[in-house]
């Protein structure tokens, strides 16, 4: 490990947000009562509840006698039974296949023929703990020991989510940066693709290509048309493309701004296309309405993936021997929700609708909110988590953060953060291009509390651009 | 990802006794009824029932509601509660610290300082997805992009548990060979350590010496002489000391072969040493009493590590965002386990000990069948959950698994599976002196069914010797 970049939605501000708790609670004086963190896409954590369903099957797969308990709904208990009969020694407590329980791996495949109406071999699906791990083994997976120009090329979006360039640093690849158009909604023409692979003739070998739909820390919907640009610019270049598909039921206009799996788009392109793309795709137990991000649940599926590599990516996988048992169930409560007619249908759509039509306000407010301010400009939060505005910094801010050592976007955030208590990161911490200036925060704090926060940055924001101007 | 190895817990002899067990259930006629698998170390599998107190802690802390249930005990209560007043937003669906909840480490540094009499600091204490996260970020840690004789060296034991040899070559690690002695109960000896070290000078940078104790595969406890040793050898040579500790519960003759962690012996060992090792120290929920393998619950404890060093790897362990909540919930509940007086206490050691009376039945039982065959050798199971035989194969045996292009090793549990339905793992899955020849069998079967292993093997076994002789 020669090189660790750590992740920014973790990184010193978040440190100063602990700080300033621990300060208020040890009675400091400061014109605001408490911190918001909108710095991390963890949904429990800012109040959003836990759905009853998820929790029951977990519960009963943890606990077995409890499924004599009469308060539970007969569906939580077919479901706990069935997974449980899964396990080894009918108990979470033994290790699984490592891939994940074949029941899980089974209702994984259903839920993708469901969504995209294209059929799904459960083989092709691997469990993993979070999300995050099986981009790990991907990033893994095609790296090289080689050195220079041996190295695996992986493009990855700018802005982009920091576990990938961490993930690239880690296992020695070579980073290939292409920008988002933030003029264009966050948009990415095959101009821009060819431009940055061209770029780096020479530097590596190219093998892969991330594409995060809907977009952390963008928040865009991609259109189709784009989609299939990109679709055809991997297989033209021959490189894998993982599609980081976590935020797949955050889509809050889908009139509008539909999402469709790169599955579905390619699939819809024909043979020419179909069979050539070698496809991974993730999704998590983390974001959606469930928010369960403890739970460290998450699956990818693989598409045209050559039989070897796809057999070393498992072989890889057994070394840790298998994913959590509860992030598999509690994925599988998600994947297998419950059906009209069962006894749990009715509470879980009431609480899976108000979780997305609060966080479809949530994106409203604060497109708005932000939009309104001076010198300041917003996207439309199409979906995910979060909202990437632009900051127009006048020059007199930027060289107060240069005497101060910092980039000009964490001087702003860090200034936020002590004069009201609103914790977010900065675009440096994803990437942008140069001479722009972003935070991200999250739309997750309940609707009364996202308001207070606007209120706080655009007080802050008019003081600050007052002062620098 | 040049190299991928397999390990062999899981590898062709497993998927063969899967295979085996379709067949039975399809109605193919076998001389047996079964297959029992004896390759694995997972508790719950073979029937080991669960720990009810890890259980409604962990339940309680899935699914708050049953806070208010009357048969859940108090102390049960007490623990889910301060669990989740730990947690963000009260819930084990947000993410924890990046080392895990503070709590947590505490409870984790409290049940050191009550194991060994000496302080234990929980900054030092990291949580991860099992021992084996752990082992593959310190191992990953120490790696350098560097080859041929830039290589960073690890030290392993041979025979070993194949995560090592399998985590080495995946981060391009140099595997430096150290032998356990079979003749002296599995012991090392000063050496044998400065032989291994010696015989690769200039091939590699050793950096890391990897103990097991007790023993994975071979069931050893070492003795504290021994011990003092390894600690002498590893200052002296600068290595820092990985010690796989996942076992310490599982000592079956405390009286003839105590254990004692690695941290006592060397803080006995005064500051000419304790302060000049780098050690770190693991432990799992997999283990033990309570084998919740599927929780993928574990720690590592740090011992005077270069404070860069130590936040370098706090750093990386940041990108995968957490280690999985519900395994930190179950840790918790071993490191701080009832306490006399509590309503769960005579329940909680009743459940312990039955476990471990069993497994030190299982350890006689298993050694007094072994000796007993001809051309079999055991040494005493003193701790850890496996025995490792050395099988005296004749030459004709040798020779027929040369000509199928086995190990003989290998061959020889692949018969026994096919002839008598009993699943172990050939020697040469962990490693071992070359000409010699072994298996590893679990001791983790109830007894009556580990009696029936027994007589089925020594069944075979004289069946094969006659055979091949």
């Amino acid at each position: 490990m020669d090189k660790v970049l750590t992740l920014d939605i973790r990184g010193p501000i978040v440190e100063r947000a602990l700080q300033i708790e621990k300060e208020l609670r040890n009675g400091d004086k400061k014109s605001f009562g408490e911190v918001v963190k909108c710095n991390i896409g963890d949904c429990h954590a800012t109040g959003q509840k836990c759905i009853t369903f998820v929790r029951q099957v977990t519960a009963l797969a943890t606990f077995p006698h409890l499924l004599e308990n009469k308060s539970f709904p007969e569906d939580t208990k077919s479901r706990a039974k069935d997974l449980l009969a899964a396990c080894s020694g009918s108990s979470v407590g033994s290790y699984s296949h490592s891939l994940g329980l074949e029941v899980v791996r089974r209702d994984v495949s259903k839920y993708i023929h469901q969504r995209d109406g294209i059929e799904s071999n459960w083989e092709n699906i691997f469990l993993a703990c979070g999300a995050t791990e099986a981009v790990k083994m991907l990033l893994e997976m095609i790296s090289t020991t080689g050195r220079d120009s041996e190295r695996a090329g992986v493009m990855i979006p700018i802005p982009q989510y920091p576990l990938y360039s961490a993930t690239n640093s880690e296992y020695n690849n070579f980073q290939i940066n292409y920008y988002l158009d933030e003029s264009d909604n966050w948009s990415l023409s095959a101009d821009e693709l060819k431009r940055a692979l061209t770029s780096v003739k020479g530097q590596c070998i190219p093998k892969a290509i991330v594409i995060i739909n809907p977009g952390n820390p963008t928040g865009q919907v991609l259109p189709q048309k784009c989609m299939e640009d990109i679709i055809k610019f991997a297989v033209d270049n021959r490189l894998m493309l993982i599609a980081d598909e976590v935020y797949q039921q955050n889509v809050y206009q889908p009139d509008k701004y539909p999402w469709a799996s790169f599955k579905k788009v390619l699939s819809n392109m024909g043979p020419s296309y179909s069979g050539k793309l070698e496809l991974a795709s993730l999704m998590s137990c983390s974001k959606g309405y469930m928010g369960e991000c403890g739970y460290r649940g998450g699956y990818c599926e693989l598409l045209n993936f050559d039989p070897a590599v796809q057999a070393q990516l498992y072989k890889a996988l057994s070394a840790r021997l298998c994913p959590p048992l509860m992030g598999q169930v509690a994925l599988d409560a998600i994947v297998n929700p419950p059906r009209p007619g069962e006894p749990s249908y009715s509470l879980f759509v009431k609480e899976r609708d108000d979780v997305l039509s609060a966080l479809k306000d949530k994106a409203d407010i604060t497109y708005s909110a932000l939009n309104s301010m001076p010198n300041m400009s917003c996207n439309p939060v199409q979906g995910a988590m979060y909202a990437f505005p632009r900051i127009h910094l006048p020059p007199k801010a930027i060289q107060e953060a240069k005497r101060r050592g910092e980039a000009p976007d964490f001087f702003y955030c860090l200034q936020l953060l002590e004069e009201k208590g609103i914790c977010v990161v900065p675009g440096s911490g994803f990437g942008q291009q140069e001479g722009t200036y972003h935070f991200r925060t999250t739309i997750l704090p309940s609707i009364e509390k996202m308001k207070y926060v606007m209120k706080q940055i655009e007080e802050f924001h008019i003081s600050f651009m007052k002062k620098y101007s």
